[in-house]
């Protein structure tokens, strides 16, 4: 078989895409392992071909590093088309998680070929644009999801997002599983929250969002997304995984009309990142996100109900969120250069009392979901919200959530309820 | 916690979509990590809500099935948006792999509801239409893949696919990452790849078939698949997963009007389906792209460089083949009704020599695709095409490959060269 996939002196170019893997061999030497992945990855297979040229051996891979476990390949971007990414990930992240020489392979990060950054929409709004559009300058977003989960009509669904809102949260959401069923059909959803959200705003004074969930086949999502425009919505929600790259590549092609701020939701991911030796990390999905565009992403809470340890949830956060992003460990460095920032999301199992660290963790920049941790409320939804909006201006002030729950009552039924980490 | 999820005595009906789950508890009993995982896939969340009703909780998923790791839940059928795969999966496999109360989690199996079943196309031509436009009645298909991977020009493309083609194989594919990279431009490619088809059918006096990758951005794909038919081509392949799920069911969509066999390959899935406690199995992606409708599916080898068990690759082709499939262990039955076969397609480190073991594993009714094994042949990619095609005519009557190797110099030399299993 051709080994020359190794070349442990090279040194990646600006246009060079390079992946970081975390590679366990199966009964071979790690060389061997990382040569193979490196072929099959980009231009070699399992044994030598008659059609085989010295052009094209140069158009291969290099593995340029090998420390442990750790494996970093470099790829020419004459491999990728520009803007096709299941075509990119068909390469990087491919038939490679498959091969019998290895027991298990993580995707651990991608280093972004300069060229083919640029041939990526990215965030149509980003952080900025979401503060521009949202009117709230600096502190955390405050949202809740309306729940329970799936069940509730659209009138139902919609009193409870009012109620929601008067208890100043800024934005309501669908739930990922949440499309168009029986019943409660994704129109008259529409119709009737955006109804409340406007007497909502009128009441309050200030900006309220939906974030409807338009998750489909890519015509029917279309069609979803074009009525949200028709009536005025701001914000479309995606459950990224599960409806996949080539739809929301079109759909972020198609938001150059549209303008609405895309909300990813990362349902399905963790089947994919949870492992720490296998698959795909949350940190490259993150990535991918970033650069087909989407303008807020879900990225963990440290503190909830999801798995996602401290470390990683804050690197997430400072790729998505960050220009330049340094290198560390296996993590890789990235220049963004004109890629908008995407707004972190926190959201799973959040209430009240987990507000300072995850502000401590995460900083402002982020939209604060809770579900649960409102709805559950002892008092119900609107005390909930309120809750949750107190946490988040005591914590802007510095002030300590006990001192500020003893002239705000909601809050303080929230901690006696759920605690403070 | 609302603990309303389990009930052993429940027998799902057949509009219930039932779920086996393998199920790793973290430091919880199993029946509550099932009653979470009911809950949070269904109408559930990690903590009470006021706005919870008894109607909404009738909609909640069943644990009805609790033996070791091994849990079944049904779900009633009106959680879920008939023709809607993106939104039933960000139920089914969805958050659930990411919560903190489970270890790890891996979805097993589907029995899908009958009445979802309906909302899906399925395949447009399937095994028998396949072989009417193949005009290959009882044998395996012969397929290639062009090698290198990634390199050729569309010209050397083409010569290398034409080289296959006159001797004797019958699809000559594109590799999972070529797309349309500047080496070598999809439309170029086509023209050229399906010129030289015309040309060995004239002169082989049988139906040659290509399958041109049109992996893209949605409508970048639409528009590939339209040239492939204008091209008169009859396959189009896609990377079903890299793809994603929303697009596929677009193209399924359209193909009622482009009629192209469609081919799936996995590229990818492996790092979903690999770890055996954790994710989502190639049984519960075969049938998706079962109920999506695709026409050709790669499902795995047992013998060659990708992993897959034989039991397991062997339950894969049943699945997608059959109409019936028999419930067995913690695999479900599944009635398909008028859902047509999926053909099977075998690729990833194959030779000639492996022919007979994949027949006897999985039937006649396959595609065996050698890339490597063909265009590494020592005599070169029409040798190797012939020999792949003699070891299928051997297997078909009955012939021990060796024995017709005496008078078949190109099976012989590939015997010699990667042996016979």
């Amino acid at each position: 078989m051709y080994k020359g996939f190794i070349n442990l002196n090279y040194k990646p170019s600006a246009n060079d895409l390079v992946c970081s893997f975390i590679i366990e061999p199966n009964n071979i030497s790690m060389e061997e392992a990382a040569n193979a992945v490196a072929g099959e990855s980009s231009v070699g297979t399992w044994t030598n071909v008659v059609t085989m040229s010295d052009r094209i051996k140069k158009m291969g891979a290099v593995v340029f590093s090998i420390e442990g476990n750790n494996v970093k390949i470099a790829y020419p971007h004459e491999l990728f088309e520009p803007g096709n990414m299941p075509q990119i990930l068909s390469s990087i992240a491919g038939n490679i998680f498959g091969m019998k020489i290895v027991k298990s392979l993580r995707l651990e990060d991608v280093r972004w070929s300069s060229s083919l950054i640029k041939s990526f929409r990215g965030p149509m709004f980003g952080i900025k644009g979401i503060r521009e559009v949202t009117k709230v300058e600096k502190r955390p977003l405050c949202g809740t999801i309306v729940k329970p989960k799936l069940g509730l009509s659209d009138k139902d669904h919609a009193k409870v997002a009012y109620q929601a809102w008067v208890g100043d949260i800024d934005i309501v959401k669908d739930d990922e599983n949440l499309s168009s069923q029986s019943f409660n059909k994704f129109e008259k959803r529409i119709v009737e929250t955006l109804k409340m959200r406007n007497k909502a705003e009128r009441e309050e004074g200030e900006r309220k969002m939906y974030m409807p969930n338009i998750t489909a086949p890519f015509n029917e999502m279309m069609r979803r997304a074009e009525f949200l425009v028709e009536n005025n919505a701001d914000y479309a929600m995606v459950d990224i995984l599960t409806v996949g790259w080539s739809a929301l590549q079109e759909l972020r092609e198609a938001n150059e009309d549209l303008k609405l701020i895309l909300h990813a939701h990362r349902a399905g991911h963790a089947a994919l990142t949870r492992n720490p030796k296998h698959g795909i990390s949350m940190l490259v999905l993150a990535d991918i996100a970033r650069l087909i565009g989407v303008d807020q992403l879900h990225i963990g809470t440290v503190v909830g109900k999801m798995e996602g340890g401290k470390e990683e949830v804050i690197r997430i956060g400072e790729e998505i969120e960050s220009k330049i992003v340094e290198q560390k460990g296996n993590k890789l460095s990235e220049n963004w250069k004109s890629i908008k920032p995407v707004m972190a999301v926190c959201s799973g199992g959040l209430h009240p009392g987990m507000v300072p660290s995850l502000v401590k963790n995460l900083g402002n920049d982020i939209v604060i979901q809770a579900g649960g941790g409102i709805h559950g409320h002892r008092n119900g939804t609107t005390a909930g919200a309120k809750a949750l909006r107190q946490a988040v201006e005591a914590t802007m002030q510095g002030v300590d959530l006990r001192e500020f729950a003893e002239k705000h009552k909601e809050l303080k039924t929230a901690l006696d309820q759920w605690g403070y980490i």
